[in-house]
């Protein structure tokens, strides 16, 4: 299959959705970001790159960074997480109460953002220096040497929020926040804050596509099980309340975040990302959907 | 692979929870089903079959009908069909009102109840005689000559079917239901009724294994795209407000009823079928899904 | 007190207001009505009364009709109806079938449609001909001789009244509604066709002005606790989901209706009763609760 | 009417029920108070005084401060407080979070916990030390020289406030709270802390039976208008979620708190206090709430 022409072709194509869409303008640092960006990255799991657009561009990861921060905890952690953590996807927008409160303080998954809270929560567990672990498990993925945490919009996030801080008050509340809330709520705003560029961050998705194996050095991160379970959870419950219609239109596992970006496996072959700072009315990127319908489309391949 | 030692060792291994779980109660008809059941069939794209247990028995679809419903409404309305009802998980269950008051009377999907009643309205205006154009779709799609309504079940469940009546009053409320309410409800009652064993059930869902084409006959139902469309939606809708921990455990698109069948399928594989009557909490059947985990597990097959 | 002179004041001040508000529109007996009207009646228990407006025109009590209906019930079954509905503000739309679904089953209030419903099946178990007798007692308390149901409206809200279908379903889901669903609808929205002017309206509460007994007639219509707490209803739960402003501006308890009137009373004194079909965004007389607001403010009187 | 023998029958009728329901427990302070404790105190507008029971003992007034706050508030700022507030029942628990999102963090009314933080924000813009000047008035009317916050509750409250926490920050994520939220959630659990005895409590509510007027020094807390409404407010959202039971039983506006006090009022006649911890399922105090409503039963007044 010609990759490369494909990229090129669904670039082209997306072109009229770039400037449509919304930046995200809760802070400052993301508000400011120019809309006019595209960037898509294939990498196959026998190595093979393929691109197209703004690729060296870093752009925030946000939400993706729940899929690092989750593997981080599932492969320490296994099954023991789920008593804190449902794999439910929520019908509910990523950072209601509603269901919260209903549920008793138990989030239904790691994908909004009480269960990212309270699996940034389990990192404290986990690591000494959780910080530090994470940033380490994430360069390793990536083969990005240099990624790190943008300190300014991680502290731009904290200034301003005052929702997660509910969130992670109500959870502990329910004792489903063990440590420190400032500590916690640190640590979260600090991995979103990640910024990566959409080679780095395909690469960082690979080792969903080969069995939880990163193809590169042959590192175990998850067992075949925990990564096709993780690529489940993808499926129903990473796109915010557009799971279903994501599904529907990509047909593959993947993880979107505010700052435009989207990260997609087809398991057994590739890991995609794409990423366009312009988002629709759910929070997910406009032309970075319909890249991907249009990858899946074009290909013929997806997991359905 | 072995498929027929796969299934026997399944079968043997699923047997303590055959007599767990609860039959489904509402209606005396269903609550006299012996719970001490178990059956599934594997029949692949290239028309071999693997069967174990009771296959022989009829048991109620139930909710499986729904995606009989939905690919006749799907094939003939196409995309028209939006308008009326969405994609996405609900986050709740099955039968609730209370989502679809806050949203205005369009159910989250057609896998719900009140989803399912918007598209048994459709399906009105789809044929002067919707109930017998269904019954020969599914007899087409199964083989099973002799398929039909159970009308003491459908009579049974209409009259004691106040929350769907309740449902169908609401939706008619918001104008999302265009006929009569009595003739919809009579309808959706009588393809819940639906009788099948796991062969037949198996083999009605093949094409959906398939790319939307019967392999037997090469009977195109639904296009490449619309097949793997309402895989999809069964992945993020299908399993009721389990439907993650299914994607999880399974990791196959599928649809459960509250008769105790399951119906899934590995796209350009097979399709399998298994019953047993013993609910869990969520009211899939408890064996059932457990027989499922272990195929995907045994066989090393899922989409993830 | 010149009640007479305070009632042509209030008359004059809230004519500005009587166009504003939008008359009932979701049937076309109602939606008719000229908007551009007003009547106020206030009757003390000494049999003095004072009126200004269209004090002869009829209109449709519509939900006011609860309280006759609450007061048959209360009467007979006294404290046993407890057990199926509650005596809760509800904080939701009167309609609502949100808190329905998470509280099982039992009304907040009879006051809502939910619990209104509940009442309506309760009298089914007091009279053999409940609506006769319904109309009987309302004919006696209001002195109207010529008081009737109005079946245009009746038959026109019934062929419209999906949603309060929905509730009878939902509610006898829940075996809340005891007799045929229909016969229930049937009576319910009977009740609600009566029509009055303000006149009469105003005598058939002055029982709830003298502690339960008919000043006219000496008849024990309720006990004295009775009455007492049926008013102690009407203020938490008389005005939807506009109770707390009613008793916030207003400071009488009173029940209102969607066409447009009000009915209230200042227990040892009188009974007020003011039409004006025009109604706010809540469902309440927009010129009528003025006129009450004003009422209480010259008068100086209220429960407060 | 012979108050002291009333409060004296009353005592010996509620005594069974002052051991049963519980003490609140969610702070050790608050856990320990010994539950086997009663009193009861009637303060009429001309200065009579009556009282049965652990008069002397002091105990937390907790919500009942809500009364206070939001007075002073109302007095300053007058209907400006309405942009922020509303004066609805909530028909929810008095710390959900669940209405205060569907309602874009307006809180219902100042008496659930979301609307008494938006109060304890304006007294900022009040005073310039509010603590202060809250409790100079709270003196004033109370006639108790040495009453004072209880530093070691507050103190255990703000410890473990982590759901009053959560409340604050979603309503900054709203833009209604405009100070510093860890200042304003130390005044409110500063003036929770409050503690008084029964004498004291009565004292402190007399001038919302006087027309807003303090009787003992003349002095106008709030007009005639704002004393009326505010006692409407307490009609309908002074007992958390058992407002209407409470209107229904006792039959007068009052607050309660979870130290187990509860003050209410006759317009134009008296205050009464009483006070006893063990709570029931609401959150209201057991034996204080009987003892209302025997006290309304018993001399025959309430406002209905």
């Amino acid at each position: 299959m010609d990759y490369q022409k494909i990229l090129e072709s669904i670039a082209e194509e997306v072109k009229p959705l770039v400037k449509k869409g919304k930046v995200a303008d809760y802070i400052p640092a993301l508000a400011k970001v120019d809309i006019n960006q595209f960037a898509m990255s294939v990498i196959t799991i026998d190595g093979a790159e393929f691109h197209t657009g703004d690729t060296k561009m870093n752009f925030s990861i946000q939400s993706i960074s729940k899929v690092f921060t989750f593997a981080l905890a599932f492969r320490e952690l296994q099954d023991r997480i789920w008593s804190r953590v449902g794999r439910e996807p929520s019908g509910n927008p990523f950072n209601s109460l509603i269901q919260l409160e209903k549920e008793n303080g138990i989030p239904r998954n790691p994908f909004i953002n009480a269960g990212a809270l309270v699996i940034t929560d389990m990192l404290f567990d986990i690591a000494d220096n959780p910080r530090q672990k994470l940033l380490e498990t994430i360069k390793l993925l990536s083969g990005g040497a240099d990624i790190s945490y943008n300190k300014l919009i991680a502290e731009s996030e904290r200034a301003n929020g005052f929702r997660n801080a509910a969130l992670a008050n109500f959870l502990k509340s329910h004792q489903n926040i063990k440590h420190d809330i400032e500590e916690v709520l640190n640590l979260y705003f600090c991995h979103c804050s990640i910024e990566m560029n959409t080679r780095e961050l395909a690469k960082s998705f690979l080792f969903l596509a080969n069995g939880g194996v990163n193809p590169e050095d042959n590192h175990q991160i998850l067992t075949l099980s925990q990564s096709k379970r993780l690529n489940a959870m993808m499926t129903t419950c990473g796109s915010y309340d557009e799971a279903g219609d994501f599904a529907f239109r990509v047909g593959l596992p993947g993880k979107s975040g505010v700052g435009g970006g989207i990260a997609a496996v087809i398991p057994g072959k590739l890991a995609v990302a794409v990423w366009s700072p312009g988002l629709n009315a759910k929070g997910n990127s406009l032309a970075g959907i319909k890249a991907l319908e249009l990858f899946t489309t074009k290909t013929g391949v997806s997991v359905f």
